[in-house]
Formats: C-alpha cells, structure tokens, sequence
C-alpha cells in the first residue's frame, strides 16, 4: 500500500482470537473471569443511562473514577491516568517514551503485544528468556539504555511473578518501567508500594480479569504525578466512555464483591493446579486466573485440539518451539467438563 | 521529566474544555446534538447490559456495526475500520502514514488535534490559510509529498466544505488524504462516493454529532480494503466497547429518526443565522451544526463573556488574531435564551 511506512506494511495482518459462539463452549482461552461483575456495576450503568449522558462528551480525565480508585488504592488521584483498556495505556506509554529507532524491552515467553506495540512505534524490541523458574533471567538483561520495558507481573502464560529485587535492578537500568498488573488482583502482593522510592515506574490494571469487565474495555495507569503530566499529552481527550467509566467506578467500589470472585477463583486454581497435575501436566504455580500446563510425556497441541472438538477452549501456545497451553480459571462446573474430557483423552 | 521524548515534554498541558456541571446552563460549546439518541439506542444498550456480554471481549472488528453502517451507507463491510471515537481514528491513521519527522499538512483555522497529533507522533506540521470564502486556499498548498493530509469537511470553526475540485487537487499531491467528516451528516454532500476512484482517501465519520452518542465514544473510518487491512494492524485489539458497538449499530440502523433529527438542527441552523445576522453578526453560511459568528464593528470576546456570566457557554475562537465565535445549535428553547440574551448584551 503506497504511503503507509514499512514498519507497518511489515507486521503480520491481525488475526482475531478464536470467538465461538455457540452457546455450549467452555471458554478457557482468554482469561475472563467466570463470574458476573457485581451487580452495583449493572445499576451504575442504568443509572448512567439517559439522553444527556449519552449526547454530551464525558470527564476527560475520569475524575470521579479518580477518586473512587485512590481511595480503595490507596494512591493520590493525579496519580491515575485511565485508559480504553489496559491496551490503551500500553499504546500511550510507548508513544510517551520510546521514539521511532527507540529501544523497548521484554523478558520471553510473554505477551505478544509489546512486540506489536515496538513494531507500530518503529522500535527495536529485544527480549531476554526467562530461567527455569521464571524467577530470575536466564542471562543478562539487554535493558541498559533501553526506553521502555514491559515487566508483566503476574506474567502470561506463566502466571509467576518476577521477586522485588528483579523490578528494582532492572528498573535502574532503563528510562521507564511499565509493570503491567493486568494480573496482579489474583496475587499476594502488587508494585504500587514501590512507587513512592522508583519514581520512573510505572503500573498499569485491568478491568478485564478480576473485576469481569473485559467488554467495556477501562484499565488505568498508577505513576508520579510528574509522569501522568506527561502521558496525558499523548491520550485521546475522551478516551473512555460515559458507561464505562460508571461501571468502573462501581466495581472498584465494591471491594467486597471483589474479594468474593477473588476467593472463588483462587480455590478453583488450587483445585485445578492439583488435579492436573495429577493427569500428568507440570504445572506452574500460578499467581493469576490462569495455569500454564506443560508435559515432558508427550505433546500438547493435540490435547488443545481434542479439547476443541469437545468444545472446550484453552490457548495453545508456542513460542519458538517451547510450547504449553494456557487454561484459564473457570467456574467449578466448567472445570468438572475440563477435567472429565482430558480424562478421556489422556 | 527523564525519559520522556523531547516531542512530548514540549507540548503544552492538557487543557479540558470547559465542562460546567450547573444543569441550568446553556451548553453551546461543544457541538454536542440537543437531542436526545434514538430510543432503539437505550433499548440495544439494555439488551447488551448482561453479564456474559459484560465479562467477555468484544467483537474485535465490530463486525455486526460494519454490516449495518455497510447496508446504510452502501459500502462493503471490509472497508470499514471501528474507532472509540473518530478522535481513536485519526490517531490510528496518523501512526500508519506519517514516520516520525514525517510531514502532516492541514489548512488553518481548523481543528486544533491534527497539530497535537503531530507533534505526539514527533512530525512537522505545516498549515495554509483558507481563502476569504473558506473554498480556497490563500495561497500554494504546501502539500507536495506530505505523508498525510487532514481535510476536515465541513471544516470547525467555519462549518463550510471545500469543493470537489479541491479535494481531487489535494488528493493527487499527498500520500494520504483523510477527510474527517464529523459533520458531513449535517451536509448535503460527502466524500463517501469520491472513494472508488480515489484509492488514497479515508472518510472519517463520528457518532458525536448527528447521532447524539458524544458520551459513547464511537467513529468509525470508511477506506479502500486495502488500507483497512493496513490501518487494522495499529489500532488496539479491541477498541471499541459492547455497550458503544451496539449503540451505534441501533444508532446507524434507524435513518428515520437521524432525518428527523437532522431536519430540526437545519431548520433551527437557518433561523440563527438569519436572526444572529439581525444582531449584526456576520455568519459564515454552515453545512454544520454549528456557526461561526464574527462582527466588525466590536471585539466578540466580551460577548463570550457576558454570555458566560449569564450561563450560556459558547466557544471563543482565536487564531493568531484572527477571532470569532462559534456557537452549536441548540434546540429551539436555548436559542431564544441565547438570542434574548444577546439582545440585551448588545
């Protein structure tokens, strides 16, 4: 295509993810959550609905979900930047920092995206593997000078978290520090209460996971002050709706429903991570909605598929011939049908 | 702030607009429609408010609303890319064409984002006046091999269209000319039947104005296939919501309830610019929703002000001296408060 700059013209044309939609599948294969958002989430967005609402542009910075989540969180509202999605925030912050022939870095296996976000920025993306445990590196970081890095934590498909020490070497070693928390409601600790002494770190949630809102598409960053001055530049002036923002609002709110869906799918993993474990997978202790399942017996991808015929989805995953699949958490009747059809199989 | 990119740290702070709460106010600032969305838009919202709509991911391409913006405006499904508003469009669009030290071109006065835009994706930006009649330009376009154009049609603050002839003329000097149609729906013509024999030009469209969906956050761009399939590979995965995708699918499907809309804002249009010109304005003849009002007999910014004391807010508009007033259209109600009050101010 005449014009468009070869970075893009390069990357791979998109491919949705698998979105069946027969009724009777078992979705395990994009880590929602298995349970409703709490109701208070319904009523704010009935209650947000009416004709001026509707016709007039929302807060462009979301105050009131500002204040609704420094409260429960903790932080200073000027401290929140959100976002259409943690996605959004992902974009901005490397429109933010890394310029075209700039540096992103990223430990592997993780999530695709940052590799998407470097190429769309025109970046050069390096990663590093993970060791064994997914504790540690498997050698040296190729951080130093680097503009950015995306330190998942929990990690995808992993579901481990790298300890604190890791997150303060490397934040040292380069400009900015995302640590993507799209997981972290499911673990025992979180990066927020390492804010205050690394001042170019940068947090970033979902509300896709833990709060069972991946439809309405709302995540937020956590950061300096100093900082949100500066990526609120590089956002769309509304770029979260009216609807959204109430409903986000609600659910952050309602921390006690919260704890609930928590408690569920934390039981429901333990009982998975112990079950298929004795089906023969090794199971990687997980600290999110999601169990990275691999086995030295035989190969995986057939099980994924035997799987999906049965209509039952998980997520095969291959990076550069080390494969597994990811399983999400589901509720505890998805998990019988689960463990019942790879009983079958195996 | 370490580590930001020198592009960004040297754009201005974020200046919201202003967003009064008193529900007494008149609010013609914004270009918001007065009227309400159609009622098949609450009822679609309803409809998708469930838990498992909710919990899930969305349509990625938001298929359901290109197969019925498609069937409405007559084009193929495929040449239609979903935005969170046409703000998202543009910005996406941006990041396709236009490398950093890139050249984005647009005429002047017209929509402040296209230099943000510009100066966030680390381009150069370089303007030309329009004409006195606002359907020329004042001088050489200085577009010759830019990577992008941005063509607003009709334009803010002036609410006039370029002619054809213009746009083929431009069309032919850049990379890729996009003409943001926010309020083509408003006008009597657009540039939805210039695209099969001009392959390099993008119509973006906006839910903002004709369909009263400011709050929802949706736009959408109507292009070639060919660019869709470029232009797809930098938006977010999953940009647009389940709530805004089935509002503005319900939104574009009911056309009789847009005409009658439409109808009104055109009726009440005509009358504010015979009566504001009774007053002694001078108003440039508007294919939008709003208009653009200035005197030579008086400054008008205390007329702003005045009004804004009196709870009518409308925008003051200036570039580099060049200054005037650009009013939306209200329903008939807030037109007589804003016209009995002028009368009094003048």
């Amino acid at each position: 295509m005449n014009g468009v700059r070869p970075n893009i013209l390069a990357m791979k044309g998109y491919v949705p993810g698998e979105q069946l939609n027969d009724p009777d599948i078992v979705k395990l294969n994009t880590n929602e959550n298995p349970y409703p958002p709490s109701p208070r989430v319904f009523e704010a967005i009935r209650t947000a609905l009416t004709a001026d609402k509707l016709r007039k542009y929302p807060q462009p910075l979301g105050d009131t979900f500002r204040q609704a989540a420094g409260r429960v969180l903790g932080v200073e509202p000027d401290s929140i930047l959100i976002g259409n999605g943690s996605d959004d925030i992902l974009t901005i912050l490397t429109r933010t920092f890394v310029p075209e022939g700039g540096r992103i870095v990223s430990p592997t296996p993780s999530y695709i995206l940052y590799r998407s976000l470097a190429e769309i920025q025109g970046a050069r993306f390096e990663t590093i593997r993970f060791g064994e445990d997914w504790k540690r590196f498997s050698g040296p970081w190729p951080a130093p000078g680097a503009n950015l890095a995306f330190l998942p934590n929990p990690n995808s498909p992993s579901g481990t978290m790298l300890p604190v020490p890791v997150v303060l070497k490397l934040a040292g070693d380069v400009n900015a520090l995302v640590l993507d928390e799209a997981y972290a409601d499911f673990a025992d600790w979180n990066g927020l209460a390492l804010l205050p002494r690394v001042p170019n770190l940068i947090v970033t949630r979902s509300f896709s996971k833990a709060y069972s809102l991946a439809g309405i598409r709302f995540g937020f960053a956590v950061a300096d002050p100093a900082i949100v001055r500066e990526i609120v530049k590089v956002k769309d002036s509304y770029n979260c709706d009216v609807l959204s923002l109430a409903a986000a609002t609600a659910a952050v709110e309602d921390q006690d429903y919260f704890r609930g869906v928590k408690t569920k799918v934390l039981a429901t993993r333990e009982r998975m991570r112990r079950e298929l474990g004795e089906l023969g997978f090794e199971v990687t202790p997980s600290h999110a909605n999601f169990l990275w399942c691999r086995r030295s017996d035989r190969p995986v991808k057939p099980v994924y598929e035997e799987l999906k015929q049965r209509k039952i989805l998980i997520r095969y995953m291959n990076y550069d011939g080390y494969d597994g699949l990811r399983i999400s958490v589901g509720t505890d009747e998805e998990i019988d049908r689960l463990l019942a059809e790879l009983n079958t199989i195996l």
